[in-house]
């Protein structure tokens, strides 16, 4: 039975957190026991919204950047789940690779891979970043704003094998999404992990799909622990090979998005919330050029048409789009007056930090993540492993932190579950 | 080959440091080689001393109190190792059953014991504490001084199985290091996994067993990176079976110990040392009735001697004792004026943290564990997880954390192997 929880605004994040804080020690067993049959990404960012009556993940990001962003009394865990990770894909590793992006222009960036080679080094390994950019020709170094600095090398492919000048790496760690396709220098590499796979990518990989395994994974964890599965589930529909350049194309889109806006009125009803429900449309591939669109009524689309044949005009493109439509996560949250988003961040199995991603100049129903735009991460003040047993949950951070880091991992068991049935050598028929 | 270091005071350690931080992704592989190999102790404290040339455990301790002693910020590691643990010893586990020590009259150990609860249950796992006090009848709550309360309950056993009222463990936890033998209650237990093992309690434990191992370990890991093993290893004898009610006893000993000396006088001269040698003296089954003893002289064993025969005519006991004469290690650290030597805590092979322990009445060749003083525990300011490359090892506290960090796991690996070779159920022909 899944109970319906409150009506009042506030109320149900409410008891939806003091039911999974009394669920705690089965919910842990619960992953443990699905973190024995499926193997967790190696890591990822989930973004979540919490929305006061709602807390849900909109993003799973499987090659996390801004890990410069944790604090210092993060590492130690990020360090031990680094280990935990490498000790089991590859015990004897010495020797990591780490593909950052192309463009590194950002020292937002370059501070990331810093960190990154830090925890990794910790870890147990020797670390050396080696770009595809075809346009590096040569080993380069980088200098951060505290003086670090950061050596850049070409990638090169030796019998099937890439590396470095004098590094043969036994484990290539990508933090480079692959947007815009899998470069011939990673295809069938010889004895060789490459994490995440290449079908983490998104050259493989699709929102939509992404969203459908945590809608599984939400229903189910709803059914287990007596929750209804859409207080941490954003509902989503997907157009595929939609033509904004016809009429007809953007009346469909346009029926697809009042279905979906009036699915959640009706949610919005039934526990008594008061806000105007709104949708959220993204590239389903992953591609973020048209931007990420806020729309509270179908005829709004007609901007997002617009949009999309102006670019199709500069870049000679197609004017078809695969899109996803997301049920939109008001964030309730605001860190010294500006509207914040928690991300949360994960290593192998383990939540291992997180901030608050803020954005002075955007409302509550838009996407803080917007490019080009400039954030100002909060680190969380408390561990997310920390519940505490018996204080109320909306006056307890911690507790609220508890609740996050269930969330994210749930996005993240999607995640696995996700890339185990797009796995192209996987057997789906056994 | 082993490289004498230095012959300043203050010198060898600081190389010694610098070795070991410039080996740390090679040390790191080491240790994850070792444990895919070899299980570590569930959980233990090694206490550690810094003589400013010298860095070594002196005790290992695998039934650890003082959990309490952990700062919040490190909690979430101790909960991620403890994660990682019971993943391995029995992914499946709902119920964990803490079996503390006897004596609970110090709210000291009490708090410990919350501790130990919370650790465990954010890990996923029902916690009961269940005593074997035959003395204890019924089910009592205690109060901690901060208003917190601990349900202690008998520990029943059925059908080769131990608990309390309903409340099957898969998972048993000592916290008594049992060092008065084992009670039958604990012994051949059915499918239930009692951690650490029997054997690993006092009733089989010798100082000197741990030592000798201890002495492999350290030397092997001295080989591999270039240390002078005396740099991390305290020398030792045993001496079993004396009888300290013959003066033939107490002359043996006391050639023991003036040998003992004049090895650790020689190591001192060849680093140029000029601090005077000492000898600490230890019962060899962990029975600290007879106190530790600081022993510079041979001579000053006639002390021990009447301590002991005082002993003997109280207990009616017997005179023999089984001692261990441990190289002394001075500590050079101070904190607010009063001696203190670290603590770290591990739990499955990681180091979650730890602590200073302080005693303002002893002096820096003392034991600071003394039975019934007070002692004031300062946590580590900074994680014991993240040497700073490129810093001044002096410079650089966390850096002397790191290295805490790997004295204290070749203790714990030390411990592994003896474990290993106490097993009883372990076929050591194979």
């Amino acid at each position: 039975m899944v109970p319906h929880l409150v009506t009042a605004l506030t109320g149900p994040i409410n008891e939806l957190e003091q039911r999974v804080l009394d669920s705690m020690p089965a919910i842990e067993r619960w992953f443990r026991l699905e973190w024995m049959e499926h193997t967790p990404p190696f890591y990822c960012s989930v973004d979540v919204r919490n929305a006061g009556f709602k807390l849900a993940p909109v993003d799973t990001d499987l090659y996390p950047r801004g890990w410069n962003n944790l604090t210092p009394s993060m590492l130690p865990l990020a360090v031990q789940a680094a280990m935990a990770a490498i000790e089991k894909i590859c015990p004897e590793a010495r020797n990591l690779l780490i593909i950052p992006e192309n463009d590194l222009r950002s020292t937002f960036y370059l501070s990331n891979l810093a960190q990154m080679r830090r925890i990794f080094h910790m870890a147990g390994l020797n670390v050396r970043i080696g770009s595809i950019n075809p346009e590096l020709k040569k080993s380069t170094v980088l200098k951060l704003p505290d003086g670090e600095t950061l050596t850049l090398e070409p990638v090169t492919r030796t019998k099937g094998r890439i590396g470095v000048k004098d590094f043969d790496p036994c484990t290539i760690l990508l933090n480079n999404d692959l947007v815009t396709g899998v470069p011939g220098i990673l295809e069938d590499l010889n004895e060789q992990y490459l994490l995440p796979p290449l079908h983490a990518s998104w050259s493989t990989r699709r929102r939509s799909t992404h969203f459908k395994t945590y809608e599984e994974v939400a229903k189910r964890f709803g059914k287990l622990f007596g929750v209804d599965p859409w207080l941490i589930n954003p509902m989503f529909d997907r157009c595929g090979g939609v033509d904004l350049g016809t009429d007809d194309g953007v009346e469909a889109l346009k029926a697809r998005v009042d279905t979906l806006l009036a699915k959640v009125k009706k949610k919005y009803k039934e526990y008594g919330i008061k806000e105007k429900p709104f949708v959220v449309v993204k590239a389903d591939d992953g591609h973020n050029g048209m931007g990420i669109m806020t729309v509270r009524d179908g005829k709004e689309l007609s901007v997002l048409r617009e949009k999309v044949l102006a670019r199709a005009k500069a870049t000679r493109g197609s004017t078809e789009v695969d899109l996803i439509f997301q049920e939109g996560v008001l964030t309730h949250e605001r860190m010294n007056g500006a509207v914040a988003e928690p991300v949360v961040y994960l290593m192998d199995r383990y939540v291992v930090g997180g901030f608050y991603r803020m954005h002075a100049e955007r409302a509550q129903d838009e996407d803080l993540n917007a490019p080009g735009s400039s954030y100002v991460p909060r680190a969380f003040a408390e561990s997310t492993h920390l519940p505490q047993p018996g204080l109320r949950p909306g006056a307890s951070a911690p507790n609220r932190f508890y609740m996050y880091g269930v969330v994210a991992r749930l996005a993240m068991l999607a995640a696995s579950y996700e890339l185990e049935a797009t796995d192209p050598e996987a057997d789906h028929h056994a």
